[in-house]
């Protein structure tokens, strides 16, 4: 898509620090980090979310988030990391073309967690749960 | 492992609001939800964090998200959501069995996203991307 910018990544339209490619995926430095060596991997192809990516494509992220989060965690003397997809404007997708995050993370980095606020009330939690369970298709 | 609080969950040894379940995996829902519906994915086989789980095992996982996110999503009439693995005490690993997190997410829920507040200097980027791609196995 020409207007997408990680399409552009991908293209070497944009300049990009990169840490792995190869014919399918690219892993690049995140140029506003969350901590330094924020990294994002992204499929060459366009899919607009993790709802729209193939399951093969996701599985074959995931697995390069294994090989590439060590390298990370050692280049970065980081002790722990957070992987997160965000799907969808509303969860903080920014560019809409799929990226995993992979942030490395130290004590007391100042990146909160969210804890939780909410609360079922009494029956509440198995009647969501019998909800989903039967929208799984 | 004996006193692991999701094996005991895996066993039905403390109860659970389970919305998906077969041979090798279980979803059910957070206690202590961001939102409502709030997923956690386990295998029934422990294995610490991220960095310890086999990559078959993290790509079913994926594939497994693929398929319930939706169901969430329909069930909490949601727009988006975020899927987090936590890999780590540091980053906010809290039980020390692999778990994934899907968290229904809306406008204005109140749970920010990080944003990035490093910025690296000139030439820093070229090196951190650098040393991780040496580093890579």
């Amino acid at each position: 898509m020409a207007q997408c910018v990680f399409c552009k990544v991908a293209a070497w339209e944009t300049p990009s620090q990169r840490v792995y490619e190869d014919d399918k995926f690219i892993a690049f430095l995140d140029i506003n980090p969350v901590n330094f060596g924020h990294t994002l991997i992204i499929p060459r192809e366009h899919y607009a979310n993790f709802i729209e990516t193939p399951e093969d494509v996701l599985s074959e992220m995931t697995k390069l988030a294994k090989k590439i989060a060590p390298a990370i965690l050692e280049a970065m003397k980081a002790p722990a990391f957070n992987i997160t997809f965000n799907s969808g404007q509303e969860a903080g997708q920014a560019v809409h073309h799929i990226h995993m995050h992979i942030i490395p993370r130290y004590a007391d980095d100042g990146h909160k967690q969210w804890h939780g606020r909410d609360r079922y009330a009494e029956g509440e939690m198995g009647a969501t749960a019998k909800k989903i369970k039967e929208l799984i298709k």
